[in-house]
């Protein structure tokens, strides 16, 4: 530790609000810098990570905690050093009540705009045509969520009390009330075919990287009430293949989609999701990681490491998440 | 009445489809007409009225019961013979279960959206830029529902259930759990001032007409976390004066709108409204009236009448609703 009492931070924040992320973690008294000294920097005990260039933890010999100042680690679990020279090093990943919330009300929205045919009527507004659709009501259409961790069991039970009807996918075999579970590879084909509007929530591993891709999208519901089936992507970027996406949709196999996470982000100018008529568009921005939220959580994390006590949100190495 | 021992119905169902009403309707071998007959036609005990023309009523000197078929009966109430020849006639308005449900879903789709922030995300998309602006969740944002009827009490449950704050305002006092009821002229503004999406599900009677105007929205809260007040309305469009919505829109009182109603429909090709970037239209659609949900409730009070038994469902004329 350095001769402060409390542990000296590094924060690497590209893209977030560091001088709001500073206040919130230096509050207390604790040492926090944005860039190590030149070379090896021994006197940061713990890292606050997000979109930092790996090679940087190289460079902090005596690293004590890290953590993660988003819901994926995954930015993290694919950095070399961190299963090299800091392999021992515990990995924390705070996600605040906040952070499931504004998560919850991004499905909600997008799952509510597909339901209730939101590009079908803003097509026809600016044809300034007056028709209606047929709409069924929701508990005619059945959700199909991807994770069944602390996202998606909040999800389901937000949607389960609009009356849709719920399935489930998850590695592991999960009981939810409400929820028809599936798990494991031969439980997915019975649940997308169950599914009209997919809704993704899964941690990014080695098994899930890619796996929203044409063969997964074309077993999906294709006589639900919806007229097609519907996919919202709230997880990671790197879950699908967006040319494989594009193509299910020309195919005529996918109706409408919702993206919050592109296989790169941000999305380049030129990509053609931008302009999809069936492709709705947001900037990674279901959950922003709140600083008020999320940084007391992790000074708490920090004091009771301080103190020899055990810590929570820890992530589990061996799976990735 | 007819020689038919039961009722003989005539249904006016222009825009709508009448061959599936007549289906519903006829069942149980009732006589089902679409146009009296030339003249006076006595042999007319039942109509199911929609977008009908007044004059209609005078021609059905033995008309015993009157069907509203939409949820709003103010197309017959305006109706001249309604208050002269016919002015102890009962006048039915089925709700169906499954009306309240669309236009529950109707509400939540639109107030999802406008607290989501969907206009700006769908402009930025049209520009290809990649930015995310602050978002409240729902516990910050009030929304007020105008009406605290059946609608509007479903309405509020469901929205509660999503963390919204909730205040109600309606004719007379009403005690909702989790909603901040006002009551009455006096009640308004009070109401006004701490609402951030209004929802409007009021029926239309000669005090409600033309209500949503300039003076009315620029009461609502200016300083909310959404950066400015929102307006839905699902219920008559001649509630509303559109020509006062699009200059609250202009000054900036007003930032975001949702109309499913119009004070004529459908919308005129030429209407302003059509192609403003900040008013989402849907063409009275948020609540389509189903002949299989609505027909048999009919019936069943045509049978009741027909056994002398008391009817239910009835439109209180002296409020008009």
């Amino acid at each position: 530790m350095s001769a402060n009492t409390k542990g000296r931070l590094l924060l690497t924040a590209q893209g977030m609000n560091s001088d709001h992320w500073t206040r919130v973690l230096a509050s207390g008294g604790r040492d926090v810098v944005l860039e190590p000294a030149a070379g090896e920097d021994p006197s940061i005990d713990y890292a606050v990570l997000w979109r930092y260039p790996h090679g940087l933890l190289k460079r902090l010999p005596n690293l004590k905690l890290i953590f993660s100042a988003g819901a994926g680690v995954d930015h993290i679990m694919s950095d070399p050093d961190i299963h090299g020279m800091h392999a021992n090093v515990p990995i924390v990943r705070v996600v605040a009540p906040n952070l499931t919330q504004h998560m919850v009300e991004y499905v909600l929205w997008r799952v509510m705009d597909h339901h209730r045919q939101g590009a079908f009527y803003r097509h026809q507004q600016a044809q300034r045509t007056w028709n209606d659709t047929p709409q069924p009501t929701t508990d005619r259409v059945t959700v199909g969520i991807m994770g069944l961790g602390e996202l998606g069991r909040s999800v389901a039970a937000k949607l389960g009390a609009l009356g849709f009807n719920l399935a489930g996918w998850s590695r592991t075999q999960h009981e939810l009330p409400g929820v028809d579970c599936h798990a494991g590879p031969e439980g997915l084909t019975p649940f997308l075919q169950k599914t009209d509007i997919l809704v993704v929530l899964l941690p990014l591993t080695q098994e899930t990287e890619g796996m929203i891709d044409y063969d997964l999208l074309t077993n999906l519901r294709q006589d639900g009430p919806l007229g097609g089936p519907c996919l919202v992507n709230a997880g990671r970027g790197r879950l699908q293949k967006e040319a494989d996406i594009l193509r299910a949709l020309d195919d005529g196999l996918l109706k409408e989609v919702s993206l919050d996470v592109f296989e790169r982000e941000p999305l380049a100018e030129e990509s053609p999701i931008w302009q999809h008529p069936r492709i709705f568009v947001t900037p990674h921005a279901a959950a922003s990681s709140d600083p008020d939220h999320l940084g007391p959580l992790m000074v708490a994390q920090m004091e009771a490491f301080e103190r020899g006590e055990p810590l929570k949100h820890l992530v589990d190495r061996a799976r990735g998440y």
